[in-house]
């Protein structure tokens, strides 16, 4: 009954999120506080206060059309301006609100973007690990994932298998940095070498390569690590955003795209942008939320919730020996499988009631992600868990 | 620099986005009082107070996590029961949240619908007079719109020429009513006429066709006129709901999709249109919408308001000549364009400081669409611009 076309997205339908519903049944079934779930990227920590006085402000003082009504596809003029300037005081750059798409979260920004640059067969450089729900956004459009396996030294770029995966066919390479799982932040060198590579190869094919910089984990980093901009790397960037992690607002699907003006075509371009997100259903990102984030630009979640999660989380997990990646950004906490067999260790973490997600689905198996955006007695109430587990190897 | 594939998503680009931009220029020059923008469906009525007073203690008394955070991809639970509750005590269905499906608008509704069930060159009929970004809907997908020939008429539907346009490739028709741009209701008559039509061509090509009813001006209607629902005449029935009219909230991308346990494959079919909602970068409705509208599910924007334009216009214009379907909902007003030639018609209307959008831009030359959402004192101004008009001809 279902198309064709659709059964290869319901076959690899999300392991994150099958993990998330079997962990509500089992909340069920031995109670919320018994079980330990790691595995979806939901944060417990709340939206700032502040957030719901813009909201209610916002309410009183705006006329009803002007919050809810239909603004230009590509969001209201004056949240996109000053998002630009924060990014311009921040980053150095020189946006305009033209520079800035307003999208239905990250996730709407990179179906945009891809719609908009993809011809079927075009192939989307990911670099592993990396969320493997952009195998399914490029293939809504006929595109195809060619993965680079991980740099499993300091999980940057491998560059060789990235040079090697390069074809004529190559549309983009997406990047995700803050790292979503290994927690890793891009250094500047990598994006250096990144661009450097990129050019030369387009230059060589007589193609155009994108740099798809995803990066909803910018704002949410540790120990002062600092998060190097990419679009002055590498002029054809298009960089996606999203207040779902730092202002912990996942469920109000709110970001943004950022199309520079150097990118080749800005004009066409530009257009080809607004018009793909209103053809797909997104019209334009939520109203009322684009108001309240333009209000907030400056805050962010508490970040030191998640910072004693992780130093804790990584603080007992090695002691007892498991091997993990010292997380600089986002909240997930990136660990060997002990074994080597991620599917089989996170079976058996499943019967200590934990959950987290195998490496498989970050197609890099022999690691494990667990998603510290939790309570942090949940931390402290699974360490028990966790040694029991590794007794089993 | 797109893509070969995306040229024809720019090349149509909407005409009513443009007429919109257009007269947002023309208001710049020459005042917003001196232009009778009839272009776009964006509802100048207010929002209800109480979806204000809901956000805000949404906002009071909801933990940030449940009110902000992501919950199942189907949309909250709470609010999709409440729906269904509404429905069945309305229209005599038998729903439970399990056939409630919390999309983006109805916009994101027929997206996912459409890539749930369309194969590539896979045929989706629709009415003339119609949206045309029903065709950009269609072809996200690789289907291809065969449009039906306007019954002038009633602007009911032309059996005749639907039936010869029935194939086997046939997967879906698109209805819309009340309709957008004609104003007028499908009849219960229409409605069983078409079901038995689909079944008749469905047993003998052996294939499956859904009829999609897209549903936003449910309900905006006039006279006490009745809409009949779609789901009890035929069983492969997809509804698309938006509270973007009755509620005024366009901007803020608030719908549903309804998926009646009786279409054949439930199961496979309701995980399918989850992981389409997923993975074409939804992921879910906006969170704090779904919760808002939830709490207003009984009321409705000030209908009454348009009721007054609609006369007043349909009042005017008929008695100064020009020919007008007399709407019995939604907020268009549909018009023979004298002379014939619409886009013409237009032209010299927008000398006039008069917008509106060709009925060519609806499958349907000959006509023209005035969106009568507005102020009610820009119908009266513009009653004389209309008698000048008319008077080229």
């Amino acid at each position: 009954m279902i198309a064709k076309s659709m059964k290869q997205f319901t076959a690899n339908s999300s392991a994150v999120r099958a993990m998330f519903e079997a962990g509500a049944e089992m909340a069920k079934e031995v109670g919320a506080e018994n079980v330990y779930d790691f595995s979806l990227g939901n944060p417990n920590v709340p939206a700032p206060e502040a957030l719901k006085d813009a909201i209610t402000s916002i309410l009183k003082e705006m006329p009803s059309k002007q919050v809810h009504g239909y603004m230009s596809n590509a969001g209201h003029e004056s949240v996109r301006t000053k998002i630009a300037e924060k990014l311009n005081r921040e980053q150095g750059t020189a946006f305009s609100q033209n520079n800035i798409l307003m999208t239905v979260g990250a996730a709407g920004a990179l179906n945009v973007a891809l719609k908009t640059i993809l011809d079927p067969l075009d192939e989307v450089i990911c670099i592993a690990p990396y969320f493997v729900e952009y195998g399914a956004y490029a293939a809504n459009y006929g595109g195809v994932v060619k993965t680079v396996p991980a740099d499993t030294e300091n999980f940057q770029i491998n560059f060789k298998a990235l040079a090697a995966t390069i074809t004529p066919k190559t549309r983009a390479v997406i990047i995700n940095s803050p790292n979503n799982p290994s927690g890793v932040v891009y250094s500047e060198e990598s994006l250096r070498s990144l661009a450097t590579l990129l050019t030369e190869k387009s230059a060589a094919f007589g193609s155009e390569i994108f740099i798809i910089a995803d990066e909803p984990y910018r704002d949410l980093v540790y120990d002062g690590v600092t998060v190097p901009y990419v679009t002055p790397f590498y002029k054809n960037t298009l960089v996606c955003y999203s207040w779902s992690k730092s202002l912990s607002l996942p469920g109000e699907r709110i970001g943004y795209l950022v199309v520079p003006s150097e990118i080749n075509d800005y004009d066409e371009m530009w257009n080809a942008f607004c018009v793909a997100n209103r053809v797909l259903g997104f019209v334009n990102a939520p109203s009322l939320m684009q108001l309240a984030v333009g209000e907030c630009l400056d805050l962010s979640c508490d970040i030191a919730y998640y910072d004693r999660n992780r130093q804790t989380l990584y603080g007992f997990l090695t002691a007892m020996g498991y091997t993990c990646v010292m997380p600089q950004g986002a909240f997930y906490l990136w660990m060997k499988a002990p074994g080597g067999d991620d599917k089989l260790f996170c079976k058996k973490a499943f019967e200590e009631h934990i959950l987290m997600v195998p490496g498989s689905s970050f197609a890099c198996p022999g690691y494990v992600r667990l998603a510290y955006c939790v309570d942090y007695e949940t931390i402290l109430r699974s360490e028990k868990a966790f040694e029991t587990l590794i007794k089993k190897y």
